[in-house]
């Protein structure tokens, strides 16, 4: 079969030819119907430092996509042959303290699909049949391929309630997108997204976001200040993994306000500790994951009560893994929203 | 009557005479018989950068206390000459939203008692009678006048639960001490505590705080992994206001565990938000002041369970304002628990 | 000046001149705009055993109303004159552990407008500035008027959450369409609305609710079961007060779903614990009065973010309290949405 | 093997020879070593409505056991062979949304050991690795087979919080008992129990439970108003499946507190739900079975805790199966508390 390996511990993916995966009994083998590309996958293939520390190539990467199960282990029962799925990458024991409190999306002995084993830029894709999730036959690959980000998005929005809020949302990458659309449809009262790059914001703006700021163009602290009448925001949905973000984002915090974070940073960041979180009583969340299955659960009740069009957010599709080059540069230009490939 | 003034904006304070305070017609004046001193007063003392931002000496400072209330205000209702309180440091003004959804103790327009308004190191102290607090009067007024710090202690420690779970406390100060004490009344499993000063450990196990870290002698995330087999805290009570105490607490966390943070710091912290927070999928909050009045409602309840003895918890008493150096020389050589002064 | 006024310990009211009510110096004197009609005043009029139990006549009653404030007690700082307000139906006393801790409106000693304390069927009425919420000025008497059913609704709705759920409303009297409204606003699935009476089924289907059962023609439990593929409802909100509505609703809960009951009973309910809450591990809400103020701020968000048009639940506006017999039998007879009076 | 049967749809039991159970390839046999008898054994034993509706004689019962795993299924690889265990009454299919969202205890599709499948009250019992929970080695059979009901009342307790507050506790079997001390270990102000049996009275003032009322001698209500100072209680535990019991607590309840019911009622309640709960602004839970595995942990780190003596709990102890029915008549006689049966 095709797949997109990361060959060895440098830059770059290679196409190659490999053999369809082994399975184990509790695994399927899914054959893979559509793909998308993660921020993670751009930094497996930048081998930035996250990725030297974490992966060992050579591996076939990738974690989002649909597809129909064609094989299935011995002593799998949950799902079956034909089932149409897609994947959860976070890969958990069910077995340790974490798993068995609920909390698997942070199991103390965690695997990433297409990190820490192989991945599903490929044909065909063998993992846990416990980390499947079952769609509705009917529902298109595009969207089932990205309710995973839009999982990612749920997760963080609900880590706290929205209702009659207003909500800061900071970073209009996809995941960004989702979130405040998510807000929107769950009864926020305003929501106001941050973000630099005029690309991100046209695309959110015609999908309904309607409150933005470019932070190239004007400080985020003040304008967020003069919108909601010196009052600040209630929210803080921290999507970018910028430093200046988050700063900005906790600065127009009111008092008693909450933030939960998913951006992951490149380095570091300097925090005003008192300023921003002692003195003004704020509740921050770190968000990792999609909590298995409450979050799957709501990503299908939010896509049948159209809260959001996935459809729409996806700006680019290419048609074979051949193409992946190209959607990979395309990611990497910030020029575009979820980028989906057909294998 | 006799004060202790913070009289210009330089290093120090003066014992006055000045004349007794006028009260509004919905203030109530006291009668001071115990007051204490705290953090906040030292670096009023010494004039740091916080103070030099806040303060516009000269001022009478100081914010612990108890006493008699011996005279009211025309429009005042709710207390009565005679009245034995406490004040709660914090003034609301009981009008903006945050007062109006139970968010008094971050008020839009905040004032602290002893920074914003004449303090109660003093033999008489008026405040608004919307902030005291009436107590038993047959409580000892040492108990009554660190009510305050106790109740520092129990926002923090019931920001969430700790039944069954094991809770790391960073900093042994008063505040320290009295929420160990507190985690240990109301069900946690165990409690670990952390500190560098071996007075203030030596305090704690005095009080019952059994398990304690000195973090110049060991790594106390090496240590907490070894005490938990592996495990980490649970929970993680920062009341140390420093960053590496605040560092080395989140390094031992859990995923999935809470921590939060009481502790001021002396200038802003470098932190590692990724491994720190979002893949861990943690709870942070700050911590400001006490909610009014459930805070001080749990206060009385734990007094009465007799969840601490906060008489051991000062280690010393000084007669007549005049002794305030030395109580203040006392607190800044880090030698002691809580310091109360009769005046 | 005029009033509707309960004369005597029997049925019926009676318009009456009466003096100008004498305000205390903590009251507010509030020239009504527009005064509504609720269930509790049906009680009244009718004198049903509730009534006999709870007034002493003779007493102007009516109390949910707008006005403008034209003159405040002496030690009133809270609002001014021209203030155009709503009246809080709940008096509480401000001093209790109930009204200390954020729940005002379960006050230790709660007193109600137009039950306890003369009310606002009249062309002026006096009330605690402490129970006068500020609105916009520009807000239509209409509105202003209805506010304290929605936000009865509101407290119902969100003792909870409802994103992604299905939510079922039993009853759909002006209070039982807002909640359905509401939950359709804060982005539940679906809401599943049981009702007997055609013409408040109608108005529901009127202002947006879609899926609506007449419990006459057909088993609610059954039909909710039908409805949700055999899953049944997550939330129930039971605003009917008939005994057969509740034991429907909580029948077709799910296990571990959410009963929120705002519903008075005619009289006691018999009730098989075992089977509809115990072994269903529910959880199950009484529902009273409205969050002070948390629910009034949730009430000017809602609006604000038109989740529902107050104006077009009223369906009968009366000029005059000479009217108020015509709007009363309105009232009574079951066909009317939200009834209006301008005195 | 021995086993105690129910043989046939009528009253009473049988002590049988029969196979030991056959396993499926998910399945564990656990050599018994120590089970104990549930009120549901005794409805069974009786022939009461509940066990004719649910049960289809013949069928081994009892659920409450602790044992060693001496042979495992073919796919079981979360617990091994010489694992000494406690089951799980509540069997989950772990695939329904129940299930997957956290609320395996009350599966779409459970099944009780014991009622819907052969017991434990045998030499040996098959049940499926999933219901399985491994025992520290060292811990004493009597203990390990206590943990259950132990579990209850802890799912009961922590449906919300106990710290400072005063919890009356209606129902002093075994479950009450524990429920009772369980929250004087965690932070309890004071724990107001309420009985009606001498016996049970008595034995929960030996373990440690202080305040205790016969309900028998004097009105609960009246008492508890008179012990709290006119206040009620913060919390009410309903542990005794008596409508008395359920309507005084209920009564007794502070306005805004909380209902949790554990108890089973032998016919529907007669409930004025508006003065009970409605008007109280109330929060009811129906509690059932135990969250796994959360309840578990919490059991297991209160037993290392010292929160309660499960052995002072067991009054009787029964050497061998053929003891069964003397067991049973005492367990009737309500002259006990825990009893527990070595085969």
């Amino acid at each position: 079969m095709e797949a997109i390996e990361k060959p060895r511990k440098d830059q770059g993916a290679e196409l190659v030819q490999t053999a369809i995966p082994k399975m184990g009994p509790s695994d399927v083998l899914i054959k893979i119907k559509a793909t998308s590309i993660c921020g993670t996958d751009v930094h497996i293939y930048d081998w930035t430092d996250w990725a030297r520390n974490r992966m060992h190539p050579p591996t076939i990467f990738g974690h989002e996509c649909c597809g129909d199960i064609v094989e299935a282990g011995k002593s799998v029962e949950s799902v079956s042959v034909g089932d149409f799925v897609s994947t959860e990458t976070h890969l958990a024991d069910w077995t340790c303290e974490q798993c068995k409190t609920g909390h698997a999306h942070i199991c103390e002995n965690l695997k990433l699909i297409g990190v820490d084993r192989p991945g599903v830029f490929a044909e065909y894709a063998a993992v846990p049949a416990t980390s499947v999730w079952i769609n509705d036959p009917k529902m298109s690959p595009i969207v089932a391929t990205t309710q995973e980000p839009l999982g990612n998005a749920i997760h963080t929005v609900f880590k706290g309630d929205v209702v009659g809020k207003t909500v800061g949302v900071f970073g209009l990458g996809p995941i960004g997108i989702c979130a405040a659309l998510v807000c929107m449809h769950a009864g926020a009262e305003s929501v106001i997204a941050v973000e630099t790059i005029d690309y991100r914001i046209k695309l959110a703006k015609k999908l309904g976001v309607e409150i933005t700021i470019n932070a190239l163009d004007s400080d985020p602290v003040k304008e967020i200040s003069s919108l909601t009448g010196g009052r600040g925001i209630d929210v803080l949905l921290e999507m970018s993994g910028s430093e200046r973000a988050l700063l900005s984002g906790l600065g127009a915090l009111r008092p008693g306000g909450r933030a939960s974070i998913l951006g992951l940073y490149s380095e570091p960041v300097r925090l005003d500790v008192n300023e921003l979180i002692v003195t003004k009583d704020l509740t921050v969340h770190g968000v990792y994951g999609r909590i298995m299955w409450d979050t799957w659960y709501k990503v299908a009740s939010l896509l049948r009560s159209k809260a959001i069009d996935l459809e729409r957010l996806v700006t680019h599709q290419f048609q074979g893994l051949s193409k992946f080059e190209e959607a990979m540069m395309t990611m990497k230009s910030r020029q575009s929203g979820k980028i989906v490939l057909f294998p």
